[in-house]
């Protein structure tokens, strides 16, 4: 099997994020609910993964890393702090794009054939607008965008900048401050390798007051009948995923004792490398083609079906991924809204010979010569 | 090691969950979000437990079956779903107080020394009320209520009945169509031995339009910028927690297999057990001591600080649990706001000898003859 896409999710998980998962399971009660060792070493465990977290993304403060289920959850919770009109672009997962379109007020940056401008984004800033969210990479094409641009404008202006990091923490530098973000939205199970039910929500302190997406128990301040304003309790509601966050913490220190400058560099130069055999097949189109990127390419097949070009892979056991990948307004953008793309989404455990090997498959199925 | 706070998580999880979990990390991928079987096979598990679950509560379609990451996302998410009064209980949890308080227009029955009946319940229903909220059983005095009653009442009525079932899914039968139940919440990692990260929000028939709580990526209806409003998708945003979930389908196994009658015996026989034993110590107070109850009982003694004995009992390797247990209404009709409780709860996998032996350390460290 070759698993080619990161962009959904890491897999295989490290042995380690296994193994502190079970051990979890194994040695874990209730986090902060109890004063006995088993609730104990739970709270502990959940500080240590902030710790892990914040460094990864050079969070000023621990406290402010909140445990979310996924990044969805931390990118709905971000945009409910928002008054007033968000500039949003049309590179954004539906994660962004459908919590920005319940509420109202979005204004859509468009990204014609998928470019989009820390400029364009930028221009489109109004005496409206209350804060811009954008992502850090494209899901789809792979992009990474100048977000250190716009959060500098950001800054100066007085609004909130909100990252989707969800395609880049763990894959690509993140750091929140160079980027000026106020807050910034990962899910624990891709680039960090941590298992499902684990997303992070990162809160900086130009963020004085964050109304809580859920209230419920946080064991503490208990005979206070609403959610208590403090940070971490005010981003959590209700016992935290423990044992998926504490395989989480694993993913993370896997993650920073690789490099994420490392991983980066390894991703590119598989990217690139799968670029330059991809344009030599007859009739390949590349998006994105010479952007900065992430370990993930989309392309397609002149007279072939994204569709039927992905399950034939998925039966020669290669995991690419067509369709819209949630992310509709990117495909309007690049014209392939009616046929989707095939993404290839590389990452860290993925090897030169996978990708070649990938190629040399996929060129079977095309009836090209290998 | 004696653990009693069954009523805070389960503990020790079954080898089988431990192994679902980790089959799950190294089998599977984004669930729903690719032809790859790595992906097909996660949707499926999704799939599977969400009958599994269904069968559990008798619920009438595994489709309105929505996995959450707790029983407090489920509890908000359900109270989202509410225009008008709510009327609820003393008796609850703050998962379901505070986001009743944080949306406002919310009537409180009382509970006076702890006793809460449905009568009660039903005549706190007044013309602007839209819909009861209520717990099948306390997680402070582990008492279970009559809600078929209350819920026949707000059926007849033709008003919402929402139940946190986060104390008796897994240890006592709950059936949503004899509670006549819009709306079920329960956590995964308590009664049903699943991992943390996983809560199940069962959404009844009559409901026939959600308001989802949280918007993002189904691998559904991509072009679509509003959430689906199809079952389960309207309920379920982002990645899902698929490792966990895969847990918490091994886990209902496992409760199926051992049958919640018999769980609920076992649990019951124990508490009874336990009250018997500590009814014989000097100065012991047991709140609701003859209610029909789950495996929890709230027990002080005269002159002794909860805390201190907890801390006490700690030390001697026994997890029980003081404090608020994040009900603060709970406690202050009972009387115990500034002392607190210590509350006992006891599960499947405890025994009558733990029971004993919790029961003489407890009198060592009380200075009574064991």
């Amino acid at each position: 099997m070759l698993y080619f896409d990161f962009a959904a999710t890491s897999f295989p998980k490290p042995k380690a994020v296994l193994c502190a998962c079970t051990t979890a399971m194994e040695t874990m009660g209730n986090p902060g609910r109890g004063a006995y060792a088993l609730s104990v070493h739970a709270l502990k465990q959940l500080f240590e993964t902030r710790a892990a977290a914040a460094a990864l993304i050079n969070a000023e403060d621990p406290m402010r890393i909140g445990f979310t289920q996924n990044a969805t959850m931390a990118l709905n919770e971000a945009i409910a702090q928002i008054d007033g009109e968000i500039v949003t672009t049309a590179m954004e997962h539906n994660s962004v794009l459908r919590p920005c379109y319940a509420r109202g007020g979005v204004r859509v940056v468009p990204a014609p054939k998928g470019r989009l401008r820390a400029e364009d984004v930028i221009n489109a800033v109004g005496k409206q607008t209350a804060a811009v969210i954008m992502t850090h990479a494209s899901n789809v094409t792979g992009e990474i965008y100048d977000v250190e641009k716009v959060g500098a404008f950001c800054r100066d202006r007085g609004i909130y900048f909100i990252v989707d990091a969800a395609q880049t923490a763990g894959c690509v530098p993140v750091d929140v401050q160079k980027m000026k973000a106020d807050m910034l939205a990962f899910s624990g199970h891709k680039g960090t390798f941590g298992p499902t039910g684990t997303g992070i929500l990162y809160v900086g302190s130009r963020v004085h007051k964050v109304r809580p997406l859920l209230s419920g128990g946080t064991g503490s301040q208990s005979y206070e009948l609403h959610q208590p304003d403090t940070f971490p309790d005010v981003l959590e509601a209700g016992t935290q995923n423990v044992h998926g966050i504490t395989g989480l913490k694993a993913g993370i220190e896997y993650v920073l004792e690789a490099g994420v400058e490392n991983i980066c560099a390894h991703d590119q130069a598989l990217a690139a490398l799968f670029i330059r055999e991809v344009s030599a097949i007859d009739g390949a189109v590349i998006y994105r083609r010479d952007c900065r990127r992430t370990g993930t390419v989309p392309v397609n097949f002149d007279g072939v079906s994204a569709d039927d070009l992905c399950e034939a892979l998925a039966e020669r056991g290669i995991c690419v991924r067509a369709g819209a990948h949630c992310a509709p307004l990117a495909h309007r953008s690049l014209g392939t809204s009616q046929t989707g793309v095939v993404r290839f989404s590389f990452g860290w455990t993925t090897s030169e010979a996978d990708v070649l090997e990938g190629v040399r498959i996929l060129k079977e199925l095309l009836g090209t010569q290998a």
